[in-house]
């Protein structure tokens, strides 16, 4: 990697791992092109809470120009990466092909679907700002016209929500759910009765929270079921209809579906012509390079490796950004001659959040639940927020709405209409006067 | 209206005029109905602060079920008012008809292209959220697009914006825009300087602010300049296509154009068949009834009166509010057998801010600008919005990007691309290469 000018260092989105990786490298003289198909960064730790209704966007992402700032030889572009050639060593954009000598590929991972993408109107998975204002839209929209139906004069609509996919987003969903169903709207409607809503989070494993202890995901489905939350543990849903879930025969009628389950590495992973696990992840060398190209490093959510012993490390935020600071130091050592390190993962613990000061962690050998452990994540996550002013907002917001049980973006923008609606309507309806009959 | 069941009354649209009448009623012996198209009221005045980043959507906009809780009397309905039936008593949705013995219709303005509805999709205007967000995605877009095309090589495309309308909303949102790109952007580009960007406002008369007294006129043109803004009064916009807007034979290009000119009031005036003027406003008797109709209102921007100097009463907040609670009151006397009062507008003053520290304000005789006008703008809105929580977080925000020049909400949601930009990047192309030949 010898040259008499500045190395050009391509680094390919800008979640927890590019990011990262973007700002240690502005250390060394090197020039940096960070590139994502965004202009913000997204803190998706808390992309629930804007779903919920609980957080405005502006509140949990930055753009990524202001957190790179004052970086002179950091340079930020808005494009989507389509494509690479290795041999000319080139990023490919589709009007623009971008120089490198070191590529960082951190582009992530998205929800899948098992092969089911036509799921995916049906029910909306939580990946990105858009996702989480889809989703927010639907629950609050779900509301509404139950309300409108009542004053109509046909009574009230039983009201389903059906999260699928028992890991932390969809124990965060669910439990969140359920607190603005009995306490937020409790009061607010005149015709229906928010309280009445079911809340189902159904998981395809034996437990909930699968990576986590099992005393932990003990606690975690009674702290949900103290909520009001129905949890259906080894349950495999089969189908997703407009307005409703197939489990093998049984079929859940729902008024909104949220998607918590899949995830699939970003299609760029298969683009670097390496092998790739099942979920299209990267398998990378110990130093997060691509076997044969040492110019290359696959980080975060994309890079599949096991730490020593033996276990796949975990698609979470620490792991990107320790993975995107250590790339930053080899590049360092490359630069001075030096050998590079592998990479070592430190493992400060793992933190869910269930509901207002419910949540499970674990610190070590220390497990623990509730008050405690939703403080921990509160403090935690607002510490690593970025921007200091979203910190102080996000604090004061969390405080009003932990007194006060009230959310304050609780907006329906875009589309008024929810798919599946007149379905459930036509077979309430139908019910209803099978109901009457009898 | 004697009746021995409780008087229902239905208020269509939730702005300030609807809302106010909504929650005076709620004291009186009658059941509300109060329906909008949203689920939020919209704190229009501070709209253009979420069309340039300043603010998110949650942060001026309250969802109208909260307004109004706890208030039994007062049922709140989302869905879109179509017709109305004047014999039958009875306000018609697409799917539920509501009876009433008293109507308010306060369905507000929206912006009019003077016929030309084509130009709506060139030129976006300022009413809702959705509107705001579409508007805040156009202008970041226009310079991370400037950026990758000269990172490209191809060099700094200039960057124009042009505002139509010279009213406080084009003079609001031409001033933020000048801000942002000398001041919030400037630094954080590498290939561009936000700084060359060009800011037009362009308005048909023969000054701005048309409605406030001349020196103040004089006054936010004056600061304009100084912000950099190029003003042309006296300037009529004849045609409006993706990149560019024409003023009889000469072409202004603009990456981006804002549409602050025309309004015109809701198609809804026009189906309760009284008399309209020519935007569309109801001609209403003195007590804002409908002539022949004195169970039915017409309130706020779709209202149409003069004051006792034979001048129309503007359409701005303060007279909407003042005329739901008129309307109340006089539903209340009817109650009561008492004979009501007329509408009489208390005029407090008119503000419109310019910038940071810019503004322009009358009270009565007194005319102020600068920094003072601002701060007076600056707490009568914080004052005036809707909750405690947002009015906290406003001020909060406001106090940093005073102070640090930031603007927080800087997201691009949505679409990643802007109507007319590749028009602009091949007559550029082809305008250098001219020089290049010249």
């Amino acid at each position: 990697m010898e040259s008499k000018t500045t190395p050009q260092v391509v680094v390919v989105g800008a979640g927890f791992g590019g990011l990262q990786a973007a700002r240690r490298l502005a250390r060394y003289p090197v020039r940096v092109t960070l590139i994502d198909r965004k202009n913000h960064h997204t803190f998706q730790p808390l992309l629930y809470q804007v779903a919920t209704a609980g957080l405005s966007p502006g509140e949990i992402a930055a753009p990524i120009r202001w957190i790179v700032r004052g970086r002179r030889n950091v340079e930020v572009l808005l494009g989507e990466v389509q494509d690479f050639d290795l041999q000319r060593r080139v990023v490919k954009l589709p009007d623009l092909e971008i120089p490198y000598d070191y590529l960082i590929v951190a582009a992530g991972a998205s929800h899948a679907y098992f092969g089911h993408d036509e799921w995916e109107a049906f029910a909306p998975g939580l990946k990105t700002i858009e996702d989480a204002l889809e989703i927010r839209r639907r629950v609050l929209l779900a509301f509404e016209l139950a309300e409108r139906q009542a004053a109509s004069g046909e009574g009230q609509m039983p009201l389903n929500f059906v999260v699928v996919g028992g890991g932390p987003t969809g124990v965060e969903l669910a439990g969140t759910l359920a607190e603005i169903a009995r306490r937020v709207l409790a009061d607010e409607f005149v015709s229906i009765d928010p309280k009445a809503t079911r809340i189902t989070l159904l998981e395809g494993g034996p437990r909930l929270l699968p990576t986590y202890p099992e005393d932990l995901s003990r606690s975690a489905e009674e702290q949900l079921r103290r909520l009001g939350v129905e949890v259906h543990t080894s349950t495999m849903v089969t189908g997703v209809e407009p307005a409703a879930v197939w489990m093998g025969q049984t079929r859940m009628p729902a008024a909104v579906t949220l998607w918590a389950a899949g995830v699939a590495a970003s299609p760029l992973g298969k683009k670097l012509g390496a092998p790739t696990d099942r979920a299209g992840r990267v398998l990378v060398a110990p130093d997060l390079s691509l076997p044969g190209h040492p110019e290359i490093f696959v980080i975060g959510d994309l890079a599949s490796l096991q730490d020593e012993h033996g276990k796949m490390l975990p698609g979470v935020a620490p792991v990107a950004l320790q993975e995107g600071a250590a790339t930053a130091r080899n590049i360092g050592r490359d630069l001075r001659g030096e050998a590079r390190q592998p990479f070592h993962y430190f493992d400060k613990g793992s933190l869910a959040t269930i509901g207002r000061a419910a949540a499970v962690a674990q610190f070590g050998k220390l497990h623990i639940s509730g008050f405690i452990a939703w403080l921990s994540w509160l403090f935690i996550h607002i510490f690593f927020l970025i921007g200091f002013r979203n910190r102080i907002i996000v604090l004061l917001q969390w405080a009003w709405s932990y007194f006060t049980y009230e959310r304050g973006a609780r907006l329906i923008t875009g589309d008024v209409r929810l798919p599946g609606w007149e379905e459930l309507q036509r077979a309430e309806t139908a019910s209803s006067e099978e109901r009457r009959r009898a």
